[in-house]
């Protein structure tokens, strides 16, 4: 099975590879094309799925599987997404049939954070380990486990979705619809929002920057030595740190592996998070586990669904 | 392998208990001998030994193997007690080597909640479960994880820490010197301090109850009506519900087995966890997370860890 289809459904965005899964690629698969298209998600899932097939007879690809992962909860045994905050109107929409009708090949569906954690461990930060976690940090916050050698879904299929764990009971709204998830507090709004908050009480603007836009433009305001923009990535840290315990206090993985757009900001974030850890844990030895960054940036969920579809086909390398 | 004798040591007392594992006990192994002495932590780990050695002399017990469950960190394939909060002391006790040769018998070591989930799994709650998550509430909080048919340790040992995940961000102090942890929200400790508090700032008494010296104290004042008392539980409920919310959100179990004194509280905790419960978790679907009362009470740990260590002899029923 030498080529397969990974596609990554966001909001905003469907990103496609096409995965090079033959002894050429050895020893890890990678995308050889690659491309995005915009999801519409207001036009309906079966135009989605319609350009996908358009985009690889574009290409001429003709993949002998593809790999479905989605924003939002996945029934991945029936292949359905039951719902996704991020595609309004999208509800219990069977994803497989649909994939499978429309490229007229074997489809895999995972929720993305899941996939991307698959493709982390099979072809990213995470090969060779037998248990961790991958957190994704962007606008949303995904949480993807692999435990004993295999993905884990739990008994319903949604475990995993770390990003909505409360970490501070009756905190800021999170768009779930609960209060003080972690995604609340450390998403791309949450910082940008009180990054402005700061700026506003202070009524001036960043140090090296004219603009918070995004939480890129808050990281080089902070390296330009801003200090509301430190303080910012700091008190984001220390979120993180604390649910970087909470993980290492349920689970004890080998290692948590950690990605997405917010990461980027490197040690202004993950210096006050190790120290939390540090401060969090019961015994120094659990502050020991790996932190460790992402390798597949944001195409992880691409290749991972692409990998899926391969383990489910049951096709061997 | 038809006896084996179950310890369970506390900061208090040790439990014990003769295990009939024979046929003649089918379907489910029982205690059929049972006792308590105390712990006497300052003495130190080797005399509490030889007084568990002393009990079972006294009954003309012989076991054929004996489990081990200590409140601590468990490194339980070297069966090494790593450090507990409530043995102060105890630091790196080679416990199964210490019992092996007081004892003659092979002993297996574990974590006391995690013991405890193992004896709900084979012979209380959660029989029959593949996976399940086993709260214990009471001066602490312990959790233990069974996932796909074993128990779940973690890649150190150290996993199923519930109590210790920190759900109020920079909240009260814990025992084990992070704060806001379940455990400082929600421990028997925890729940008298603040009805002391908030009796103390209304300068009265609990209505049908001269005292709070415990939570049962609290809980017969709340049955009478006291609406101080109604009040903390309706709080300690609320945080309950959020642990619970974020156990589903991170392993999805097919259930939540939940103990320990404080449980015995009854509907006025588990009525508003239940709707916490509810608030919190990303779609309806979740909360239908069966939770379900504990059936061994407080000897779960000494079952529990006479099983382990039949399983971990390789001994048939």
């Amino acid at each position: 099975m030498p080529f397969i289809l990974g596609v990554d459904i966001g909001g905003t965005d469907i990103k496609l590879g096409i995965v090079d899964d033959s002894a050429a690629a050895a020893p890890f698969s990678r995308e050889i094309v690659s491309g995005t298209i915009p999801t519409r998600a207001g036009e309906g899932p079966e135009l989605a799925a319609a350009r996908v097939r358009a985009w690889c007879e574009e290409r001429d690809a003709a993949p002998a599987a593809a790999g479905i992962a989605c924003a939002g909860l996945i029934d991945g045994a029936r292949g359905i997404l039951h719902v996704s905050p991020n595609l309004a109107g999208w509800i219990d929409v069977p994803l497989r049939a649909l994939f499978e009708r429309e490229l007229g090949v074997p489809a895999a569906v995972e929720n993305d954070a899941n996939a991307a954690a698959y493709g982390e461990w099979r072809a990213g930060a995470g090969r060779g380990l037998r248990s961790f976690v991958c957190l994704t940090l962007g606008t949303g916050v995904g949480g993807g486990i692999v435990l004993d050698g295999s993905l884990y879904r739990g008994a319903t299929g949604f475990a995993g979705e770390i990003g909505h764990t409360v970490i501070l009971a009756d905190g800021p709204p999170c768009a779930c619809g609960s209060r003080g998830c972690l995604e609340a507090l450390i998403g791309a709004p949450a910082i940008t929002r009180r990054a402005r908050e700061l700026y506003g009480a202070r009524e001036g603007t960043p140090a090296g920057s004219g603009s918070i836009g995004s939480v890129a433009d808050l990281a080089r305001a902070a390296a330009a030595g801003d200090e509301i923009a430190s303080r910012v990535f700091e008190e984001t840290g220390r979120f993180l740190g604390v649910a970087l315990a909470n993980v290492v206090h349920i689970l004890a993985p080998e290692a948590i592996v950690v990605g997405g757009g917010v990461a980027g900001a490197g040690e202004i974030l993950f210096g006050p998070a190790r120290e939390t850890l540090r401060r969090c844990v019961m015994d120094a030895s659990m502050a020991e586990v790996r932190i460790v960054p992402a390798e597949l940036g944001n195409r992880a969920a691409v290749l991972g669904s692409a990998l899926l579809a391969r383990a489910e086909a049951g096709g061997a390398r």
